[in-house]
């Protein structure tokens, strides 16, 4: 047996084609400000590839650099003028922020309805909270729960099983998925006999940082598999000397799961379309909002 | 073999006798308003219970008191006059509120250094954020933690199950979990085998309000079982008609547990203690930070 493979390309692909034309029934260019401070050679690429995939789908976008060094009040500034600029509809602040700036207090400073990828904190406590709707919540773990409504897998009731509890990926998507009524595990460096407990998974998100670190044996035959690592696998025969893999051992583990997602070509390119379509969804709120 | 008493009574007690000391070592006398809208019975119940337990240690405590229709303004304009009182250093809104008032906003109005029920949605947020720690901790939540602590049950690395996501218990209970390094599975209504979930538990936390629901044949022996419910169970020997149980079937699971709260006195007294606590160390920064 081999897993059904989800493709978020294809599936990322599809929701960027049907926002292209949400934005062109809008009365204005939804606008998306990215903030960017010093050089880091990731954060650099993230947001490149964001800019790259609003210019696709007919969103603006502004770009605001700041220099390593550069001052928390005066990068708060720059976040408040973003905040009255009526072209503006969403506001990312490329994380991390370097550690003489406290990110929280940054983030708190986003206007909430500007806030598209979802970390200001009062967002943040709405998703923990039953009852209580966040205006955006953050875009990878949005994704991962888009893959699984995409490839049709039950969520409520099920068992779902999430490795790794960091602020951006793992926590957030434990809060959705039990949000979409799963019984939710959350796993950690700290978990003993993680094998174990990822065998009582239907469902399955791998968010850890650790190349294929998952293993086929660990995995109940049927389990829906979400790949979010993004991880450099030293690789002679590749021009760039490495090539990227995830959490899961994918060769291994497609003989046991029943849906996969690729490395890459699973969740990378879901998080950009969830960040676009906060972005529409933002103005469309702002134009309805006056 | 039959478990070992976590004597809820007799930990807030002595965490109650500290706290009097503390208080009488403070160049001022800690002060907790209590808000109270309309006159449900059993709001007003743990109200007046939590004005008995101030004055035993010391605290002073105000009650607000508003009747069942007032506005969302009034209620707010309330909340901030008492932020503004240099004598109260806690405050605490009792819930639920009626349900023409938005609860998230008005807990929101709360100054975060005198929220010491901990449902400001900011410390909510940091409550689930790593790295980021909540000026005060939900009080129920806390108690229950700390119960473990004086159980002697280790947290770090073990399986905790978590009955209930409510947001005065459950998913605040699953948070302080997962941030003491368990690797914590949260169930609730639609969970299926819940038995067979349970039955991974090293540590269970019971709190979904149905009593006797937990069975002794769904525990791994060994288990400690914190047992958050306080139900009403129709029984004809007691002057009241009914007597109070928890969510598990307390005389039957002891005999499979390693420990286990009884209710009353597991529990029950640990929020109000906790609620003391969190008052006085409200008072204690207050008068540090001027
Ligand atoms: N697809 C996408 O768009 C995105 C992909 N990513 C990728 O996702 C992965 C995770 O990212 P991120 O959440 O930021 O990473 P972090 O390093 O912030 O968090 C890793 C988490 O995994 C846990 N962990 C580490 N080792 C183990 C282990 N051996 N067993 C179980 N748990 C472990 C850590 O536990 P503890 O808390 O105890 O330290 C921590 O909670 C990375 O590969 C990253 O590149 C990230 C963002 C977007
Ligand atoms: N000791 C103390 O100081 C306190 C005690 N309590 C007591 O704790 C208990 C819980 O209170 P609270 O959290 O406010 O209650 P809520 O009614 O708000 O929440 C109950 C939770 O239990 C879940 N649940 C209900 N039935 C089942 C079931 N059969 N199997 C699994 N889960 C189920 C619900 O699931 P779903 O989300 O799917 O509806 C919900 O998440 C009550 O007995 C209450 O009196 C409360 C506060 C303080």
């Amino acid at each position: 047996m081999s897993a059904r493979l989800i493709d978020g390309k294809a599936i990322a692909a599809d929701i960027r084609a049907d926002l292209r034309e949400q934005v062109q029934r809008l009365p204005v260019q939804p606008g998306l400000a990215t903030v960017l401070v010093g050089t880091r050679p990731d954060s650099v690429t993230y947001v490149n590839m964001k800019h790259r995939a609003c210019a696709e789908v007919g969103v603006r976008s502004v770009r605001v650099e700041l220099p390593e060094s550069v001052s928390e009040a005066e990068l708060v500034g720059r976040v408040r003028e973003l905040n009255t600029d009526p072209q503006v509809h969403g506001i990312l602040v490329q994380l991390p922020l370097p550690p003489h700036i406290d990110e929280e207090r940054v983030l708190a400073q986003v206007s909430l309805e500007k806030d598209v990828d979802g970390f200001h904190p009062v967002n943040i406590g709405r998703l923990a909270m039953k009852n209580r709707d966040p205006l955006f919540v953050p875009c990878t773990p949005l994704g991962c729960i888009e893959l699984l409504r995409h490839s049709g897998t039950a969520i409520a009731g099920r068992q779902a099983v999430v490795l790794g509890r960091s602020n951006i990926v793992g926590l957030p998507v434990a809060l959705l998925l039990l949000r979409e009524n799963a019984t939710v595990t959350v796993c950690h460096s700290r978990t003993r006999d993680i094998a174990a407990v990822v065998r009582q998974a239907d469902i399955l998100v791998a968010a850890i940082g650790k190349p294929e670190y998952v293993q086929a044996d660990w995995l109940r035959p049927g389990v829906t598999v979400i790949d979010v690592g993004i991880n450099q696998k030293p690789d002679a025969s590749s021009a760039r000397g490495y090539r990227l893999v995830g959490d899961v051992d994918f060769d291994a583990c497609r003989r046991v799961a029943g849906q996969i997602t690729p490395v890459p070509g699973g969740t990378g390119p879901m998080t950009i379309a969830m960040l676009l379509r906060n972005t529409v969804r933002a103005a469309q709120r702002q134009v309805q909002n006056g």
